[in-house]
């Protein structure tokens, strides 16, 4: 989270708040976020032209190794927030990206990145596959 | 959730409410207590010397066809609760499981029943493998 | 979850399904599909003109005292999925809604209906106050 | 999660993995292990003398302000893992606790680290109250 400044294609992503998602200081719980960030990079990835779940079927997946979050102001049940997310960096076998939701008035409510490596079916390191690597790249460096 | 009578064996899964599990409301959300039936059915198998791990070994999964819960009295943060399980019914393809929320004062706070299919790896309904079948037959008529 | 025949006005919520509702066997978990209902119901209220947050703050909740839900068909990651709500009965102290969760193909995944009972923020049993009352009987006779 | 040293008081919270935290991949999901760090931080603090819930009882929060979380190795359903929690620091108005997981191999799984800020329950920022403050300070220079 040291870097804060969004680079290359940004994704927005809108949800609203499910009471699922509050705990009972009554506000959202930390740990429904996590979520959002996964929603937010599944977005990015499909309008960069390669979803996720195509990705899967490739043979590979993205395995999260570090979640890094820092909290700013509490979401709460019933309002809309945006995730945006963009790639942060791209090496031949791992991927960060970053996140900063926000509410309807742009407040900051949390900022975030997650770190992933590939891995195939069964567990192995491997590099990203050109399909992968090359549109990180692109995007990164629009 | 017709029939409250516990029969055969019954397993007890003691578990303490965890604030993730809360709403805004101050109370565990009503799908919070779901898992806690999955952890109650997994202790029944275990007890009955058929781990749900290894059943899924065997190729089989268990499928759940239907859910249906009674809320009585809500759980809070921090109360242990316990979880009582049995076999309502058992058939050749399908199982029928019934649950019993209770505070550390014995007060009911849920009651529930799920009902499973056995299917196969690739998603086909499958007859109950002997080993599952045996066990749950045993148990109820216990 | 006798009565599968939509009535009044009918709510569409649409929504992607997130990898963190998925479950060891590749389909989304049984208890994901739950907080789809509430959101649901969430729509179907706001429609109305009586967000439930606004419910909230006349110093209500609409506990929830039953869910039964039957599954058909599994939902898996990335796909969207309709959730189509309405009121099935409203009576002075209680509302039940049902849900008909669809896929892209119109297929059913789930069935499902929920009962609630009004209380207020003390948890004491309540009538629905009139704001509700009229709200949801207006619909259900739409 | 600069230091991975523990110090002061150690406490072990041990877990059985639910079905519902597994994601598609076949594994826990990285959000799931979210809870399991409050599960922790709840055990030390009950340990220590002084519930979460009696704490909020006085009319304060521990709001989450950071979480990070590094992942090792993945936890997969059914099996047993322990939740190693201590107090990394202690400042006027803010603690942060350290988590290490480990299976039952004693293999790391994960290490995480929250940080907190004191506030009440209106949500103004305060000085951790002597009670807390006092048993943090005991417990880290034990």
């Amino acid at each position: 989270m040291q870097r804060l400044k969004p680079k290359g294609r940004i994704s927005e992503t809108r949800l609203r708040v499910r009471y699922a998602e509050t705990d009972a200081m009554g506000i959202v719980h930390h740990s429904s976020y996590i979520p959002w960030f996964e929603l937010g990079r599944s977005d990015w990835l499909r309008e960069a032209g390669l979803p996720y779940s195509e990705f899967e079927k490739m043979g590979y997946y993205l395995t999260v190794t570090e979640v890094c979050a820092r909290y700013y102001h509490p979401a709460v049940y019933d309002e809309m927030v945006t995730v945006y997310t963009w790639v942060e960096e791209v090496r031949s076998r791992a991927v960060t990206l970053s996140y900063d939701v926000r509410d309807e008035q742009d407040r900051r409510l949390v900022m975030a990145c997650t770190r992933h490596v590939c891995i195939t079916h069964d567990g192995k390191p491997a590099r990203l596959p050109d399909a992968l690597y090359d549109v990180l790249k692109a995007q990164i460096e629009a």
